[in-house]
């Protein structure tokens, strides 16, 4: 049997008291962390322009738009919310293969508990699932596809949105199979986009390709059943390398979702070594801005190759370069969302301490890693490495930092109250008869009402 | 200038006035042939799918879908009609790159003609220019970009898309630019699914993420302005070997749309040589199927490749079997779409005779050209030589031949008179004030009206 079909029958299969706790545990850790980077891009420009677009064409009100008081079609709403989600970069991450893979997922797997009226146990479960197929297949092509040029976040994703999606609809394994077929042949996504709204879009893309995919599938839509291996596939296609061995060893034991980590910084992952260098050195030493006579970082050279922009334009650009998001953290003390604008960009201050820090390539230090050192116009000179960084797998944010993320970009659109009820609401969803008491709850004006829990 | 520029300001400036007349003329061949095609197939499961999936989310009722009385928003028509367009594999060929080049650029600019009221000339010239781009890219990467498995007709499509929609919406050359990369971040399809739904599907969704990519971009939405030639834009990524060189070169001077070719055949173009040498074997001997002992092909070994397929299930597959093919030529005297039911590729005579074909790949032989030799069981050998197919460049279909293959997809749709009032229409559509007096007759029921001239 082919590994396409081998996943579609798991897709099928798998039931939710299958589980392991810390999985389900995790799920929600991602689901809060998406929600919250969702609800607080939602009135981004890249947003609005997405919202303006889809709802020039009509559509049913079936699904919310997160933080908004619009609703649209399950597939737009797919994209509007999968694209908001990422426009910040400050989402979930599979570090195994840098792909964001909440992003694609859950916006189909809401847009379609919303129209279904699906349970949370429900919901959870597909999304782990979706998880773990976009994971396992980032990780067959990993890292020769990412190294050609491809967005792994949305050639993955699409397949995540698809696996999940085609569970929510109950398909039977071969029509999970179709699906898979129809998300290979619309993976697409290409990092040249990088710095621009075609990033986050990907992802958005992705998650209503992927949803449009299952929707087909569960119709009798056919495609191919060995989509993922066939010679003219997509690993064979689209990466030099791989290992398709890697879809499907361990499956149902081994879940990507516990490799999943959120990021305290809104930035490309790989410069938070760097900025939590730079963050501990000001906290310890309390020198200012114009103190600083030099920066010298040492990092992966993969971790130029992706964000070595020396002198980034916009916001978007400043997301992936290590020379503004060290200079925020150094002049600021933080590298939150704030820190991104264009204007923080282009800001004097700013730019004159960028042109201070010198980044150095050393193939003898992990991608997680950072050596960080600080030279005063004193002479002084202040140094510290940094193993990994916060947000890490060895240093993961806790529940309590995720609440508080969550907090910082949701109570400006939410309020306070309701930002503590939609929190709640999702520690608890595996509670929830129906997912629409959690929907109905995060967008603006929605009445509170108590959790009731079956 | 890079390449994306120079065809994005060429795309916003070329004026209908510019265009040379054989060149108008054959974008109304091409949109006639299309027309027949899509309207033939607009009752096929494919179709009825692809519209119960889109139909199931709403949309305002934007645009048509032509053959039938079902309007949708006009991202969801140019999707079900592109599918729509491909069903049959019987649309037509830019014979340089196998792109099937009106199927991802005519929804578009159907639906937004539709919507936006554009005269015929508006419609003819963003046709021609959404053509011009997508063969042009696919001049710059084929054969690589085929070879490596990728589905040409949507891959380079999209920005066929892409270009006519963003001139049809007026946009400047930095927003078409925009629109071409976020076409670029979405080219896919893989030619894994011939023989599939997907294969025409692929069609539909480079017509609707054009169309999407333009609407994006007209509001705005950014993406790279040189997704073509970037070190990890389009070319490079999808295509091992490319030659940009030809993007650009002759633009505005020489048209692609030149060498574009119909199929009278309803089959992968690569198989129609050995048709008509069935054909012309037959109409001169007058010999029986059941008189046959056996069938000789000698062909390209690119034919064998793509149609090898010597036991077709279904009738999609029989249309990438040049063993079906010929089989149902020399019994039916025909290679309709009625010889390619799945009923016809089950049917036990045709199954016999299949059996008794051989086919031998000949690197001497010319991929148009085919060598057909005949044995009866009397020993009687016929043979013949065909150096090109009827409906290649050099033995091009006639207006007449045209209206005639129109005719007969048409009429079971729209009858008699719709059909010579849709093909009158359709063969003056530069002198139509507003396009929508064409495409409310495209569909059943219609009132048909004088043909009103300017």
């Amino acid at each position: 049997m082919g590994a396409t079909l081998t996943l579609a029958k798991y897709v099928h299969s798998a039931g939710f008291c299958d589980l392991p706790a810390p999985v389900v545990h995790e799920a929600k850790r991602s689901l809060l962390n998406w929600m919250g980077v969702t609800i607080g891009a939602s009135r981004h420009e890249t947003v609005e322009i997405a919202l303006r677009v889809t709802a020039s064409m009509g559509g049913h009100p079936q699904a919310v738009i997160f933080g908004r008081s619009e609703r649209a079609d399950i597939c737009q709403a797919a994209f509007v919310n999968g694209t908001g989600s990422h426009v910040f970069d400050f989402d979930d991450t599979h570090l195994d293969t840098i792909i964001h893979p909440t992003g694609p997922v859950a916006p189909a797997v809401f847009a379609l508990a919303e129209r279904d009226a699906h349970t949370g146990q429900e919901l959870l479960l597909a999304f782990i699932l979706g998880v773990e197929i976009e994971c396992r297949i980032g990780n067959a092509v990993f890292p020769s596809h990412y190294d050609a040029g491809w967005h792994i976040t949305s050639t993955a994703g699409v397949f995540g949105a698809a696996a999940a999606a085609a569970r929510m609809l109950d398909c039977d394994s071969a029509r999970v199979a179709q699906a898979l077929g129809l998300a290979a042949t619309q993976a697409s996504g290409l990092r040249e986009m990088f710095g621009t709204m075609a990033k986050p879009f990907h992802v958005g893309r992705a998650a209503q390709s992927g949803l449009f995919a299952a929707l087909l599938a569960a119709e009798g839509f056919t495609s191919s059943m060995a989509g993922i291996e066939a010679p003219r596939g997509f690993a064979n296609v689209l990466a030099a390398e791989h290992d398709l061995a890697r879809l499907t060893s361990g499956l149902g034991e081994d879940f990507a979702i516990l490799r999943n980590a959120y990021k305290p910084f809104a930035c490309g992952i790989v410069i938070h070594p760097s900025i939590d260098g730079c963050l501990q050195l000001r906290e310890r030493h309390g020198f200012r801005p114009e103190q600083i006579e030099s920066v010298e970082l040492r990092v992966n050279p993969y971790v130029l190759e992706l964000t070595g922009k020396p002198e980034p334009q916009r916001g978007l650009e400043g997301k992936f370069s290590i020379f503004h998001s060290s200079a925020v953290a150094l002049i600021d003390g933080a590298a939150g969302e704030e820190q991104y604008s264009d204007e923080r960009v282009g800001d004097p201050d700013v730019i004159a301490l960028r042109a201070r820090i010198r980044a150095t390539a050393d193939p003898a230090v992990p991608a997680e890693s950072a050596h960080v050192a600080i030279t005063l116009r004193t002479g002084e000179r202040n140094e510290i490495h940094i193993a990994s960084a916060l947000g890490s797998l060895a240093r993961p944010m806790t529940d309590a930092d995720l609440e508080g993320k969550f907090r910082t970009l949701v109570e400006p659109v939410l309020g306070p109250a309701g930002t503590s009820h939609l929190c709640a609401r999702l520690w608890h969803i595996d509670e929830l008869e129906d997912v629409r008491d959690l929907v109905r709850t995060a967008v603006p004006g929605a009445q509170p009402s108590p959790l009731q829990r079956p």
